[in-house]
């Protein structure tokens, strides 16, 4: 259940790259096929990379990325170097497949480089290792190649052999340890939460609720609060009240849906903390002061302002009701201008964005962090504020600026002037 | 994403029954081709029923069972009645359709005193009603026909014209009236508590859960605690004095995890009711005194008796550890008798129940209540008592009989003599 319930963005994305036959897809079916299980990957064009989502062990969920084949930075279109290395722009973690028969050269090093530009960790993987030691007829060859690997490329590269399934334990253990251990992680909450403190948790039950469940939000919330030792006590609103005079100690915060906001505020004294899920999840997948710049940005819009409302997701669309109906609803009814609002989808935002006055981008629930981050840079490259949907409601209901009172940054990006992100 | 999340066991399963042609298929997706999502149905042989899970407004999550026609009793094959005939055993509700312009007869007489004697609620179905108007130019012949299969069938029929979707939205209304109500529905811990209780829950993080998810059950109880307005505080074990010692009510009860049931009783003060969310998920998919009574039979179990490990599932079975090795090995301590263990899955028992001396049941999470019931039954009428996985498990692990002290009949099933059940 776990492989098809985890949302994309709530994976570790890692990027195989490497020269066309070094064997990045027999490296990913090899990491795939042992103690976890493959979900038919995305199909795609030749030069569309794949995604693979798995459950690498002892990582958890992830989703492997096999990009296109380059062989030379100078022998390709431009097109498919592009589209390869923009993948690092959501990249956790890089893994560099070298075909040990051929060695690496400047190829390798110049991809090398271009990832540590990007401050994303990376593995260099020597595969074939078998064919490679077949060819030479002992082990000394194969251990000099690596040795040679690791002299250009400053790397110790993990010798495998991904058709025979040597050494890709060794490779699982390289990426656990390489990606962002659990204390190093961006956290929901957790880190504004002591071991034992007390997090109340305000869970409206409408009908838009799934039978029987919790919204996912919710679950990470309480997830998130388990692993750092704390308590999350959940009520419903119309209970808040009842319930913090339960509580012998005063809770270290209280986090509820938007659309309760009103009476979790009438019901929180005011030394607690409030805030809402939507905040907390802004900040978990993006830069929060930025997005309250964002917000700041909408009283400036002028008429005749254009306005980009911008989602991940180009199938399965939920919220069009939301982008296309509500969204551009609200602005109206918030800054009384005539305004060209337009829509665009997709992993990539349209060309020309420094013509927007205004960005207002998706919760990016397929996305992770890195992306959205990256987003949010190319959003203040073209000198245009960006917010979500998350923070862009929170602040139509009205619960700013309480509900970021919490969070120094974005407090001050606040009462900033209005202006650029 | 709720679709895919509801497991089957958790959906109100309808049972649609009619003769050939009578046009149940096309009711079917009459009835999902609206304001709900249809998700491919799992096909099947031309006997085997076809399951069709969707979201049926404003009923929520049903699995809609499209039947093998059937003629007449007489006409066909034993066989193909009796598959046709057991999905009443696991069915909340049955639809019987009848094609208006051939009008109703013995056979519909038949099938609702059997689904009668089921206590299975039915709404009776006339469909095709446009091609009687169309046959008979006026709107007289449609009442009348209605009228005349209200007098034969003793219920009043709801015309629909399931090809020109006419009279669907009355059919849905009339679902949601004849499902169980919420407050007669059978809760996993909701009819436990009063508004304003605090319920605490256990809950373990290790390293099979989820990443940043709750595991199914433990949504489930929280929702079900939010339903009642009454307070869930989730805390992990280490934390759980602590806890406690913050409330300043005493608990209604605490539930918690088998895993961490002997940290939780030394935490838990003797007045506070405790149980495991096992023994919770028993009572609440079948009848926990029977279960109880099952796992007094083990003490009862001599070398060379024969124990049926049975299995709802036939596919993606996930416990292929728990049923061959583990549990094997705790009735092996347990016992210290040399036991025949066998094993069967689906969705029948296999024949010869009798033979067995007690049958140990997967925790059923494909099952519905219903479904679960009948089995136990089965067994009852066999003759051979019935545990399940949890409450074995909590049996196993020493948590009785704290764990159904709250239980009144459950504790008279444990203080019983060791017998059938």
């Amino acid at each position: 259940m776990s492989l098809n319930d985890t949302p994309r963005g709530e994976r570790w994305h890692i990027a195989v790259f490497g020269r066309r036959n070094a064997g990045k897809s027999s490296v990913i079916n090899a990491l795939g096929g042992q103690e976890t299980s493959i979900v038919s990957p995305v199909s795609g064009t030749t030069t569309d990379p794949v995604y693979q989502p798995m459950e690498l062990l002892p990582v958890g969920p992830v989703v492997l990325i096999d990009t296109a084949g380059l062989d030379d930075f100078g022998d390709l279109g431009q097109l498919r170097i592009h589209k390869t290395l923009r993948i690092l722009n959501k990249a956790d973690l890089a893994l560099l497949v070298v075909d040990a028969a051929c060695g690496a050269g400047e190829f390798e090093q110049e991809l090398l480089r271009t990832i540590a530009a990007r401050e994303i960790p990376v593995i260099v993987i020597l595969n074939k290792m078998d064919l490679l030691a077949a060819a030479q007829g002992d082990q000394e060859g194969t251990r000099s190649e690596a040795a040679r690997v690791e002299a250009l490329l400053g790397r110790k590269p993990i010798p495998v052999s991904a058709a025979a399934g040597h050494g890709i334990n060794e490779l699982k253990t390289a990426i656990a340890t390489a990606l962002p251990r659990g204390e190093d992680r961006f956290r929901i909450v957790g880190d504004l939460l002591s071991p034992g403190d007390l997090a109340v948790l305000v869970v409206p039950i409408d009908k838009a609720a799934p039978k029987g469940r919790l919204i996912l939000p919710q679950q990470q919330t309480i997830r998130d609060i388990m692993e750092c030792d704390a308590v999350a006590v959940v009520t419903k609103e119309q209970e808040l009240g009842h319930t913090l005079a339960s509580l012998r100690r005063k809770p270290k915060l209280v986090i509820t849906d938007s659309q309760a906001f009103l009476k979790a505020q009438a019901d929180t004294p005011k030394d607690v903390p409030l805030t809402s899920f939507s905040i907390l999840f802004a900040r978990y997948k993006g830069d929060l002061p930025r997005l309250v710049r964002g917000v700041r940005a909408i009283s400036g819009l002028r008429d005749g302002d254009r306005v980009l409302i911008a989602e991940a997701c180009t199938h399965h669309r939920q919220s069009d009701d939301i982008a296309t109906v509500k969204i551009p609803r609200w602005l109206r009814e918030k800054t009384g201008r005539r305004l060209q609002i337009e829509h665009a989808s997709g992993s990539e935002f349209p060309p020309g964005l420094e013509q927007y006055s205004l960005i207002i981008h998706c919760g990016a629930c397929i996305l992770n962090r890195r992306a959205m981050l990256h987003r949010m840079e190319e959003a203040a490259n073209a000198g245009v504020p960006i917010v979500n949907y998350g923070v862009f409601i929170a602040y139509v209901q009205g619960i700013f600026p309480r509900a970021i009172e919490m969070f120094p940054s974005a407090m001050l990006a606040w009462e900033d002037e209005p202006g650029f992100g």
